[in-house]
This record gives structure tokens, sequence and C-alpha cells, in this order.
């Protein structure tokens, strides 16, 4: 191909290849640099990336999901300096009782879970950015979008690490008016096959 | 007081003084800028204070648990230059069967659940650093020495942002041989005020 990649990408699809493990022919394990281990030199380079493309944007703030996005949008919002929030998936005693709620459908457990962001923590003013770890099913990201759209703020956008584009969430999302940027597609794991 | 604190220590305290809210008598939210909505600068002060403080002990590794571990320790850990780990609560598709597991008691739920770390990423030659957001009972960061215990590994210090020193996770975890040591050590939250 003769697509040129910036060096942080580069960074970025070296790791999944050298490091991605495929399990059947739709997971791609990247435990070791992206959501268990933390590989802090590769989320820096995912980190640079997003803003690369989203910088001109004057966001005022991430917004993530628990657990996998935190890493990534804690390291991303140093270039962007905003505050990050992530959605919480449970109820604690440590969430306020006045939260704006997104919905969450799961595909692997087949039942629809609440994420959930206190409502003093997203202002109607806002221009908010979506990030997260993977983009399958759309599902959390669509998620995000409805407690955006409650809150009144403004969603400039979505970028995940990797997207799945053989699975339906960017279609789905286009259709909400949600255009996803993706530093890192992958358009098939069939037999074990990691294929950028 | 005649105690004099280093500016990163003197950011959070006066975080915790300005922003932190008391609920009871037991409990502390700073949910603005450490567990829901992140202070990214306030994030990097607290990092800047853990390397200053185990910064000479040549860490190879920071292990934390989820969910709140993971900003402060993937923060903490680009001045470390060394990979962060965080433990698992949750079973999933996304995770190694073949883990260390440590046990943790919840107070406010009255059960035992376990955290898990993929065997593959605590080698026995490993000094690691445990970090997490809050000590009260000392159970997480006794779940995560059980699993370094497991791995070989050796926990060379846990730091803590905040430990609320009228609960007993201090003493409990110094009785297992863990020095734990604190940002911010809060002495009493009675009748709603932050003693330091």
């Amino acid at each position: 191909m003769n697509i040129t990649f910036s060096k942080d990408i580069e960074t970025l699809r070296q790791a999944i290849l050298d490091q991605g493990r495929v399990i059947g022919n739709d997971i791609l394990k990247v435990d070791s640099f992206l959501n268990h281990q933390l590989d802090i030199p590769i989320l820096n380079a995912i980190g640079r990336a997003f803003y690369d493309h989203f910088g001109h944007l004057s966001i005022d703030k991430i917004l993530t999901a628990e657990v996998s996005g935190i890493a990534i949008a804690a390291i991303a919002a140093q270039y962007f300096h905003v505050p990050v929030v992530f959605a919480k998936k449970t109820l604690s005693k440590n969430l306020d009782p006045d939260t704006w709620e997104g919905s969450v459908y799961s595909y692997t457990k087949g039942q629809t879970y609440q994420i959930r962001v206190a409502k003093r923590y997203l202002q109607a003013e806002e221009k908010v950015l979506v990030l997260d770890d993977f983009l399958a099913n759309g599902e959390a990201i669509k998620g995000m979008k409805e407690i955006i759209d409650l809150s009144g703020a403004t969603m400039a956008g979505a970028g995940v690490v990797i997207e799945k584009s053989f699975q339906p969430g960017a279609e789905m999302l286009k259709s909400l008016g949600v255009e996803v940027h993706a530093l890192v597609r992958i358009s098939s794991l069939e037999n074990g096959q990691i294929n950028l």
C-alpha cells in the first residue's frame, strides 16, 4: 500500500500486529498494552494521534466509559488540556443520585445496562469528545451520545483506538449523525489473521 | 502547623479542601477531580508526588485495581517510565483464564470478591509498586499484595492518594509487612468537616 501513516499511528499499528492475539473470528486481545497491561508510550502515541485529528475542534471535555476507556482518555486529555469524565457502569455511594443515563446493549451478555454521568460534570455549553478503546457494535458510544444529548452539551465527535470495521458499529453511529474516527481499522480477524 | 509541603502535595490538599464533599461521617467525595471527573493537572501533581517518594526504588511495574486506580496509575507511570497493570474485578472474554487472584472484602456490600491479573503480566523478577486512590480498610491493597505474592514478584510499597487514617487499613497492612505512603491523610470527617 502507498498509504503513509504518522509515526504515532505506525507505533499503534505495529503494537497491534506484534502483540494482538486473535480469539475465534472476532475477538482481538490487546491486553498487553491497551486494556489490562498499559504500555504508556503507546498510550501517549494514541493520545497524540487523537489530538492530531480532533485538536482543532476546541474540545471542552473528554467523555469515556469505564473501564477500558479511562487510561486512554486520561493520557489523551494531557494533549487537549481538558478534563475527562468517565461514565459509570455501577451505582455506588460515590456516585451522585442526580445523573444523566444512557443505555448500552451488551451482545455478549444479551442484556442492556445503564451508564451514568453525574449531571454536575456535563454542562450544556460544553463541546464533548467521546473516546473509547474499541468500536464493534457501537453500543457504548451510542450510550454516551444519549448522555451528551440529555445534558444539552454538543458531541464534537468520537475517536476509537481500534475499529472492527467488519462489525456494524460505525454504520449504526453514522445513521445517528455520529462520525467516528478510528486510529486503526481492522477489516477482518478470520483464520486468526489480523487484517488492517 | 509548621509542616511544609511540596507544591504538588499542596495542589492536592487544596483540591481536597476546596472540592471534597463529605457524606455522613466517613465518606469523602472527590469525584470532581479524582474518580469520576478527572482533573489532569491534579493527576499529574499526584503522579509527581508518588515519583518523588518511590522514584529511587527501581520500580519495574505499577499495579492498581479497577476502576478508580487506573487513571492515577496511568498518569503516574509516565514519571516512572514503567507499564501499568490493573487488576480486574470481572471475568470477561478479554481476560486470560490463567490468572493470579486476590480476595477483597467489601464492607459496603458485605461480601468478598476476587480481583485478577493475567499471569503473563507479572513476572517473578519484577519489583512492583501498588497505587490506589483511597486507603480506608485496606482490602484492595491486601488483595493486590496477594496477587504479587502469588506471582513471586516483589512488592516495593504502596502509595495512596488519600488515607482515611481514622479507618484501620494502614495498621492492618502494616501488620502484613506493607508500608503505605499516603499523599494526604485525613484524620476525621466528622460533622461534615475535612480534617487533614
